[in-house]
């Protein structure tokens, strides 16, 4: 085994040469693209018009983003590995277009711009410039899974990459700005749940670079001992790499790194060779280099070079100020670009030579464009797990319980490319079937008591820690490397990810619309269970319905969101999403016993129209849509206020008739929307058919009731549209207490019809008086009787039995 | 100084009979109140009728809980210690609620919960029962300032307590569910922030109970070393506390938190006496205990106590099941409540001696009610930093400067009480003027090089940390106890604490409504600036408004939400939230050089108004509001679309000079709901007084423009509202393109109007034509010059000089 000594020399001379050349062609190449329009390889002397006119990019990080990427590819030709890289400073992308651009993938991408001197000159003009190359890695920069425009989730995404890919390394440089953030600092614990045998390994390079955009960062300014007790109290065996001068830190990188590789294949080995698999101590380096290592030392008598002043630009207004413009100029020579390209632009052979080739490039590793690697999943027939449903709102059942049964069956069909995500909830959201093929993924110290029934695994495939971030995005590091999953969490937790959330979504727009290279990966599956109406004691901080908010400001382009009513929905529901590509795919679903509707086949139907009358609760009268013979419209949305709804609807065909009532369910959230803003939307005529032109709507939602309106706002119908929805009315409640509090009740839904259809007076008021008495009862019942006071079978809306009225239809 | 030995003994008979006592007193008190609803001193055999139909609760957390709660309160009485107590694991509140209850300030509070058998009663009877007593340390707990409900936040939260307070201790229970949190993980590093001369003190003990819902947690199942490692490494002193032998606990406890105080005041002493201030290795405790502590061993064959069975209720199906029901019977006596309690259900006077009393309870400490404490912010008079406005659209400077003036007042005049929380941006977002007369807060390492404008100090009042979580979580304490301040950040990455924000909206909302013995304390105020409109080579990644939406969905009663077009009413409104208490405050204001609009005695009426016509920029024929001859209403919201609304304006007025354009701007978003809906909005005659009853509204909007509709659906103006906004169409841009793309530009605008307004048509296609024109110019410009083209001076619309037009009203 290869061992670590400080000091050893690994370079010899020609190697420690080649290195030095190809990390200052790099460094040339960030400090250029920040500058320089035109004259790309100073041929001629530096001149005012040659520069940008506005100066933008970050050069601080980028330095070292190269030195690490120039590092692990010597690795790569010395050892065949397969890796990705993952620039958690993408900010400091010119460090890592720098490298892309010069072993070629970026060329072949892009060909306008080539390896020549037009084609640099291009590339180097186009950086940061309007409407062209992004100044993080974004979706456009080919091996880049991780745009690090938002900080805190490399190394999620780095472990999510790692998860069942045996032979990949993943190279993930964390800024030590980023380390600040929560997701970054808790993310580091996923070595608790890497599987030595069956996962690759990440190699997380922790670059101090000391500063960030006007601060010194924490880490770089604690004591060596703190750190390296910080690391190995994480679980991990730091390598510390400190130093500025580069051909003393280019010995002291490569042999870090190459201990580092051989750590890991020792790892790798016992537990793949010698059957002792386990956590391990896997290696990570702290790189301490200086911020804008390489570029100006002082400027107008400030020092730069390692301080927060060289983030960004570190030399401004060079267009204007001749001093500034031969600071640079020097700057630039300083690498000494002549001997670096040749006359036509071209990187000079012998440091072509160096790079990794091909598919052995990080930039162009087949994983970090999943989809053209991406297997399908392979669903079974979600008919066999449906629920059995004799007759609409008899049959009593957990819908999620059921999707458990077909998530199982997928874990056994597709044994390495799925996994399940949730923080600490897998039994409680009811989805624990899984636990028949699988168990919860566990690297860390196991106890006796475990067996009993603790489902842990080192092979598990069930992921389970208590951060939603850690979870989100190792999902989303999985998803981007080509394989499947679903996240379950709690409703009104989900909007701990929102930030994460949202640059997924915008990641996949981004793909979708300007990058026609990248192929389809798996869409982003999300399962919100423990709902807003279904809190019980945990009262008013864990009611909180508005992810839906958050996703319908997303692109219509990659969201979707699912309001399945029973079971055998959320079956067709799930299959869907499960094999869709580039959605987020948003489905709401509470844990607890809901009535059923449907049947499988009725269901399939039903979710393929995503919006439907439901004949059976309706009046036959007001079955029509090409006739306008409809008293009132009550929609409902989701699976709480769909049994309400479907109560509200049995009371009032029990008391009122001849009241024509259409009975509409929603599915597919976005088919209210207007055809002009979604694709699932509905146009003018469509809408009119469903829900008449003039008709009163009473809306049933779970979520705020008010995006409704914001959804629908095209179709015109807001004087006629009565939503109802979670208004922030809760605390330690009822099922029924909090939906009366906010009104999605059966009463208050009767009460929203008798108010809003005109001409019902006589029958009307007795009608009114009897909710109103209903609902005082209720309210007073429960606070006398306590947490389970919905489900006393003494206690009823006297005249009114909603299952059996439902089954009479 | 006291040292500590792990196996010293504390305590002497007669105290740990006590303090045993005390314990078994708020045990028997945790399990009780999850059980019982009757009987509440066991002094009739327990029966099935005692017990509540529904068990809610969590025990797992509980007794460490309140043996953390009353070990801290018998140093409260031995040093005269000031403390609070945060509840990290606050779903625990048993272990919480007794302690309070049993030392009487649970019945000060609340008289009918008396300290007799029947407020015993109703104290146990009530717990997790709806509409009546929490099941997390809600804000209806005295003492909380921590609900507990969405874990990791406890520790940024007791920092946050802690500034400013010299002489209060923080005791902050962590669990180690919570510590696997992101937020929870940084938050660690406040102690890099904390000043140990003027600031108080956090002890924050970790309690590994080793689960969480269905899992081990992380920490407790990696070895000592790794654990003691990590707290090391984080910059503590960990004392490590194990066992599970309560008698044996009781002595380690004492001696460990006894040592930990000592260190305190050791340390304090050092920075106050001594004046040796700086960074110092904070005491921190690690508790580990098993889950369930004392509860049922073993239920129906499975280990209970000690693993994830205990979390909630450890016996299930009590009511039904006689050997459960006897088994919680022998568990309650086993606590042998008669001799806690006097037959008329007091706790006996020897148990209560040993409570703190009045003011020393951590249940009644007034910081923990912090609105009875609070002082108001002395506010300047704004006018004096006014920018001096001659003529609207002439002056151009950055708003978020002036305001940096003002701040930078208020620093001056409230040494002690203020301060300013941003992620590494108070420079960049043009607050800097406040390094006039203050720093950022930094006690880790110094470096000569710092002296060169890095503004850090151990006595600075900014704060700085690349975590918004533990910014908001350290705001949010400041405030709950007492103080003021602001935070300022990305407009996109405040999504990051979007779900911190909706709990301490959802606190303020209940405290507002439910409990009327918590005084109004400072509102939380937000500055977004580096907004959507601006991010130049940032790109798409960081285009966000949507945490405007967000907000909306929050209580009328606690949410605000402000866009001062300029620097003028960017003071005003910042006064007014400054002064404001218990709203949460959202001011959207970007940070770039800006036109100037009122001076400052316009900006002030017309932020008083919050919507308001500008006569200057509208038709004078429009002005009138009783009158109805308006041809169109030019509304916007923010600063960038009120510029490319005052431009699109001018473009009118030249080309079409008769067209009756009546141009509204608001300040106070609110105002465009309706006065149902928030206080702050307007009735439907107001809203017809301004925006007609038939006229089209061209509304141009900061942010997503659905969120118009969705507030404004009441004022049913929908048809004839054309909202335009930020609608996820963005990349690298110039300002003027991204306004172009999303159509928010002064061209869009007029093609708006154009388009909206009948019978132009002869005027109209001529300008049509101009507009489209002016928009490819712009396109193609950008792209062929660069980020820098919308400043550029011979790029201009041909005919039209906004400034010159604007100025000659």
């Amino acid at each position: 085994m290869y061992t670590f000594e400080p000091d050893k020399t690994v370079l010899d001379k020609t190697e420690l040469t080649l290195i030095s050349q190809y990390w200052n062609a790099c460094n040339y190449l960030a400090a250029a693209m920040i500058y320089l329009q035109d004259n790309p390889l100073l041929d001629e002397p530096l001149k005012s018009e040659h520069i940008k006119n506005r100066l933008l990019g970050h050069w601080g990080a980028s330095p070292a983003l190269s030195f690490c990427y120039i590092h692990m590819n010597r690795l790569i030709n010395k050892y065949q590995l397969d890796s990705l890289f993952i620039a958690g400073p993408g900010h400091g992308a010119p460090g890592v277009l720098a490298p892309v651009y010069l072993e070629g993938t970026y060329s072949e991408y892009y060909p306008e711009k080539s390896e020549t001197i037009n084609g640099l000159k291009k590339f180097l003009k186009e950086f940061s410039f309007p409407g062209f190359i992004g100044s993080h890695c974004t979706p456009e920069l080919p091996g880049s899974i991780h745009e690090g425009g938002e900080l805190g989730y490399s190394l999620s995404h780095a472990y999510g990459a790692a998860f069942d890919h045996p032979d990949l390394i993943v190279t993930c440089v964390v800024g030590d700005g980023e380390a600040e953030t929560g997701p970054l600092a808790t993310a580091w614990h996923s070595n608790k749940f890497l599987n030595p045998k069956t996962d690759g390994a990440v190699l997380p390079i922790l670059n101090l670079n000391g500063y960030k955009i006007a601060n010194p960062t924490i880490l770089a300014r604690i004591s060596e001992e703190e750190l390296l007790n910080l690391f190995k109290g994480y679980g991990y065996e730091p390598i510390l790499v400190e130093g500025s001068e580069p051909q003393v830190m280019h010995q002291k990188m490569a042999h870090a790194l190459e201990h580092a590789v051989n750590q890991i294949k020792h790892i790798q080995h016992q537990a793949r060779v010698e059957d002792k698999n386990g956590r391990a101590k896997w290696p990570m380096i702290i790189l301490k280099t200086p911020k804008g290592w390489t570029g100006p030392k002082t400027v107008d008598g400030h020092q730069v070079e390692n301080t927060w002043r060289a983030h960004q630009v570190p030399l401004a207004g060079v267009k204007e100020n001749p001093d500034h413009l031969a600071q640079l100029e020097s700057w630039l020579k300083s690498y000494q670009p002549e001997t670096l390209f040749n006359h036509d632009g071209k990187l000079i052979p012998e440091l072509q030579a160096i790079a990794p080739k091909g598919q052995s490039r990080m930039s162009a590793n087949p994983i970090a464009n999943a989809g053209i690697v991406r297997q399908p999943l392979k669903l079974p027939d979600y008919a066999q797990f449906a629920a059995q449903v004799d007759a609409p709102g008899k049959l009593k059942i957990s819908n999620t319980s059921v999707l458990g049964e077909y998530l199982n069956q997928i874990f056994m069909d597709n044994p390495n490319n799925f996994r399940l995500f949730g923080p600490d909830e897998t039994a409680s959201n009811k989805l624990d079937a899984v636990y028949q093929s699988t168990q919860k993924t566990w690297l860390a110290d196991a106890k006796p008591e475990d067996s009993d029934g603790a489902n842990l695994s080192v092979n598990g495939r069930v992921m389970e820690m208590l951060s939603e971030h850690t979870l989100e995005g190792w999902l989303e590091g999985y998803l981007l490397t080509g394989r499947h999953g679903l996240l379950h969490t709690y409703e009104a937790f989900a909007h701990v990810i929102d930030s994460m959330f949202n640059q997924h979504a915008k990641w996949l727009d981004i793909c979708k619309h300007n990058v026609e290279w990248r192929a389809p990966i798996s869409s982003l599956n999300i399962l919100l269970s423990s709902v807003v109406w279904r809190q019980d004691h945990n009262g008013f901080s864990h009611q909180d319905p508005g992810f839906i908010d958050l996703v319908t400001n997303k692109s219509a382009d990659v969201s979707r969101i699912y309001f399945p009513p029973d079971a055998n929905c959320l079956l067709s529901v799930a299959e869907h999403c499960l094999q869709s590509t580039d959605y987020i795919n948003l489905i709401i679903s509470d844990k607890q016993k809901h009535l059923q509707y449907l049947t499988i086949e009725q269901a399939k139907q039903h979710c393929k129209k995503g919006i439907d009358v439901w004949d059976w609760a309706s009046h036959s009268e007001a079955l029509d849509t090409q006739s306008q013979s409809v008293d009132v419209i009550l929609a409902c949305c989701g699976d709480i206020p769909t049994m309400e709804a479907l109560a509200a609807a049995a009371i009032l065909k029990e008391y009122l008739p001849n009241l024509k009532l259409r009975f509409i369910n929603i599915v597919d959230l976005y088919r209210i929307q207007s055809s002009d803003e979604h694709p699932h939307g509905l146009s003018t005529s469509e809408f009119e058919q469903l829900f008449t032109q003039d008709k009163p709507i009473i809306f049933n939602f779970h979520g705020y009731p008010w995006l409704i309106h914001k959804l629908a706002y095209k179709h015109n119908a807001s004087a006629r549209l009565h939503v109802r929805g979670y208004i922030e009315k809760g605390n330690i409640n009822t099922p029924l207490e909090l939906a009366i509090q906010n009104k999605i009740d059966r009463f208050n839904l009767v009460l929203d019809v008798l108010n809003r259809v005109p001409n019902l007076e006589g029958a009307a008021d007795g009608l009114k008086n009897k909710m109103q008495q209903a609902i005082s009862d209720h309210l007073n019942h429960a606070h006398t009787y306590g947490m389970d006071s919905d489900n006393i079978s003494n206690w009823q809306w006297p005249d009114t039995n909603f299952e059996v009225e439902v089954n009479d239809k």
